[in-house]
């Protein structure tokens, strides 16, 4: 079996080792040749186009920035669906819109192929530990083939959302909002007691070990206590993307958002000014005085 | 030793329960005196004061409902303070304003008896379960004492932050607006889940078991996805409160507080249309179409 592995994504690189490891072949591709070269070194074979990487395999992952760049590999004469062979099967590991997805998903089945909603939860480390999670949905049976392969991508976790090709990506939106929204709270929570001349450290001590007893809250409380806001584990930027996302798909739906309107305003002037590329967490340089926010 | 207990709120009872329990000889006081009432019936003294418990006894607890209740305890000739024997500790469990504590603690230090900032956290069903958590500041010697009465009280955790009175205060505050910025997030989440026409359980699911795997989102998450408001353990009317003194304690330290400024918005709208006796989870009725609010 083989792979497409773009690696717009941090975290591309290592589900791609991750398939080479378990001796898979793989074909990989990125618009950046360099990019890809690592890889080459551990025994993927380098494609000059996503079509050649369709033509050769029989599943085809892919993992890209936005939904821009999704239809761009999927769409037209040289794209994902119309290079892929009968049954052959894309899984999707992005963040996209829903709608994208449902709008894709046709596309590959006036092509006789399929599309597997796949979005990936986890920061690279995670993948490195192959501790990632897997929000699915599409055909069961598809499904049932690309199980195995999740796992040997590095899942620890797969979780099936039933036969929409949407509904994984609505998940994995509503979940990025739940992180976001922690981050502000958590960042929000740790600046008025600093403010307030309590040991912050402290507090973050009693609530990761008691009500607030989770990954997001241990990992993101120790970066936010630390200001430790580069190298970027997962951009502002893409936090945005997201975040806008997830706002899209709520005045698609009539869902009220008042965080997810507060977050969108403040994650876009964070980028304004200039924190595009800084870890999502710097959401918290906001609250500074006299900071560039 | 014995103990005042002010019923005013939920957790009073089974956390003068817990004292009764190990032994203690214990005299209460609600204004209420039919609160009272079913503490007797276990062997607590009813006391017609505050007056008359401080005369009593050598440790008072204190748990009322906001900042005016406790300085009408605390304060004047019929007060806690005036009539605490010297050397005498009250224990104050409420949440409050860290101002006030600073207030009153210098109050008891007129007097020559001692205020302890020991505020709690959990619900009732906590209180009952002996899994109370305290965070407790103020003077180091006098916590020593404190604390095997805070154990029979009911605590699994007692946190300490230091000899400042109002740090515990400060970190309760804190505590309680990451949690009700928890179910404000989870709230948009469940319902933007919804609305996309997903498994909404399923997404709790997942998020539960990996990132998300604290009791705040797996109580709260089950809370709102069965839209079980009724009856309150904690209610919107309270959360206000505390929401409040989140505010001004911003106010007070110069902290920019975006989500603590939409959360205080829509906790005055959802109790101007008569949701505060609801649990505060029902911040979620908010996102409803056709709502109350």
């Amino acid at each position: 079996m083989q792979a497409l592995q773009s690696l717009k994504l941090l975290i591309g690189t290592p589900i791609a080792e991750n398939l080479l490891e378990k001796k898979h072949a793989l074909h990989v591709y990125n618009r950046t040749a360099a990019k890809a070269q690592p890889l080459a070194n551990k025994g993927a074979v380098v494609c000059t186009s996503v079509k050649e990487v369709a033509n050769l395999c029989d599943i085809v992952f892919s993992i890209v920035a936005d939904d821009a760049a999704l239809n761009h590999i999927v769409q037209g004469d040289e794209g994902i669906a119309a290079n892929l062979k009968a049954g052959g099967i894309h899984i999707c590991m992005s963040t996209i819109l829903p709608a994208t997805a449902t709008h894709l998903s046709s596309l590959h089945q006036q092509y006789n192929n399929h599309y597997t909603a796949a979005p990936v939860m986890g920061r690279p480390d995670a993948a490195r530990a192959r501790k990632l999670n897997f929000l699915v949905s599409g055909n069961a049976s598809i499904i049932e083939i690309v199980k195995p392969f999740l796992q040997d991508a590095g899942a620890t976790g797969i979780w099936e959302f039933g036969d929409n090709e949407a509904a994984a990506h609505v998940a994995k939106l509503c979940s990025n909002f739940l992180i976001i929204s922690a981050i502000e709270a958590l960042a929000e929570g740790i600046n008025l007691a600093k403010k307030s001349g309590i040991d912050a450290q402290q507090w973050m001590n009693v609530l990761t070990k008691t009500i607030f007893s989770a990954p997001v809250y241990i990992n993101y409380g120790n970066i936010l206590l630390k200001e430790a806001y580069q190298p970027a584990n997962f951009s502002l930027r893409l936090g945005l993307k997201d975040v806008n996302l997830v706002m899209e798909q709520a005045a698609e739906t009539n869902a009220p958002m008042m965080f997810g309107k507060a977050l969108q305003e403040r994650l876009q002037q964070c980028v304004a000014n200039g924190l595009g590329e800084y870890d999502w967490t710097a959401i918290a340089l906001a609250l500074k005085e006299k900071s560039v926010v």
